[in-house]
């Protein structure tokens, strides 16, 4: 008899957010899974590792029947204690989700979300990371889990290129709303930050990172036009950052000492 | 008159490494410098940002006569404060760094330094992220502080293609040790993690995080390979992480509902 796949979940809202508890039940039909996820919300985490301080694990009953497990850490650290503390290997699938807010274009470099199927795919375990945009805790997931089962079940027959993970956003709504899926490129874009300012009850002042989320980038190729017209976005996403077409370039500057 | 370039210099070490002073200096004949550096050591925090808590910033006297403020956020934040709430405006050239430590292969997706390069990147600045293979915090900055400013003039020269930064490594040892720069891709390499577990003085057990840097990347084109031989490495790196050549590819995937 052939084995069950193993599917290890995580996430950066931690294990009690709705969109993790979407991801078990759309994963479930798929494999035997371990859940290794942040005790507390980590949003915005990138792909920071906890080097500085010591890193508790904890077993956790959210998920009656599912060994499941939360760590004081980012999701990267999640995906690390996952491999080499409690599996002690390779997962046949990593998935990341489902985040409450969207992980397209430049968000992915932020997001912590997608820095745990990045860091499943440095460690050449088939990752995907999903992401409703919607940021309620209280989110409808029913269309996003529907095609987190498809997505994954995709990705468990088809393999996915090593050095490679996907980045798959889904529109707010309702399944029969959505168009399906589109294969993109990652949007070009950026925050506009502001900085609200405010002084604290003993005179200090702080301030709150807000923003707002810009882009030039008019391609109808990119994961932000898919989902703008209420597609699905899967963009393939690699750890290798080497700007390649710049290398022929830079090799005529002269940087002699 | 020309107006002299505006350096923003940042890091990931704190405002007080040795690393920051010798990147001030190595910046000091090429324009006018505002620092804005983490206020404690951020080593590993990728490209996180602080959502989740207020962020605190303050004049720094660390080196007079120069502009300096600590923040007590990631090195992504101290960029945004700096372009948004400081300076207010794009400086002409960002620097990060000088790192304790290397940044290259994939370790450029953990690093702090990086990560501020990377951020510069996105909001179109000409950013480069400076790393020197030696973490003591006594290390001997000097030949990488020569070619610190070798390659920010030959970046105000040159300018740099919109969305990419460079991601620099210098080899630990003398100048005249050194066999001069080198144009790479990021070499292929991950951490085999294993953690360092302990108990506490109430019983509770935690876990350090350390690891062995590995690669199977024989490359003689990559970061790594130059490293080991004594060039310094030079990696474009963009914010693209778009695996464009595996979009055609997924695109023959059934993902109908």
């Amino acid at each position: 008899m052939e084995e069950k796949p193993l599917i290890l979940i995580t996430n950066d809202d931690s294990i009690s957010a709705k969109g993790i508890a979407q991801l078990v039940k759309s994963m479930q039909p798929l494999g035997d899974i371990v859940i290794v996820a942040p005790d507390k919300p980590q949003s915005g985490m990138g792909h920071a590792i906890t080097i500085h301080d010591p890193l508790r694990l904890k077993k956790s009953n959210q998920f009656p029947g599912i060994e499941a497990y939360t760590c004081s850490g980012t999701p990267v650290d999640c995906v690390k204690l996952a491999i080499y503390e409690i599996i002690k290997k390779r997962p046949t699938l990593l998935v990341s989700g489902i985040n409450h807010g969207s992980n397209a274009a430049t968000n992915v470099l932020y997001s912590g979300t997608m820095s745990a199927a990045v860091e499943g795919a440095i460690e050449g375990i088939p990752s995907i990371g999903f992401s409703l945009l919607d940021h309620s805790s209280d989110a409808d997931f029913e269309a996003a889990g529907h095609y987190a089962t498809i997505i994954a079940k995709s990705v468990l027959e088809n393999g996915l290129q090593s050095g490679v993970c996907l980045n798959v956003n889904i529109p707010k709504g309702k399944k029969k709303a959505l168009k399906g899926t589109k294969i993109c490129r990652q949007g070009r874009a950026f925050w506009e930050d502001s900085f609200d300012k405010r002084n604290d009850p003993f005179g200090g002042e702080y301030f709150w990172l807000t923003g707002k989320f810009t882009t030039t980038d008019k391609g109808e190729d990119t994961d932000i036009w898919a989902l703008e017209n209420n597609y699905i976005s899967i963009v393939p996403t690699q750890f290798d950052m080497t700007a390649h077409h710049l290398i022929s370039s830079l090799n005529e500057w002269d940087l002699k000492k």
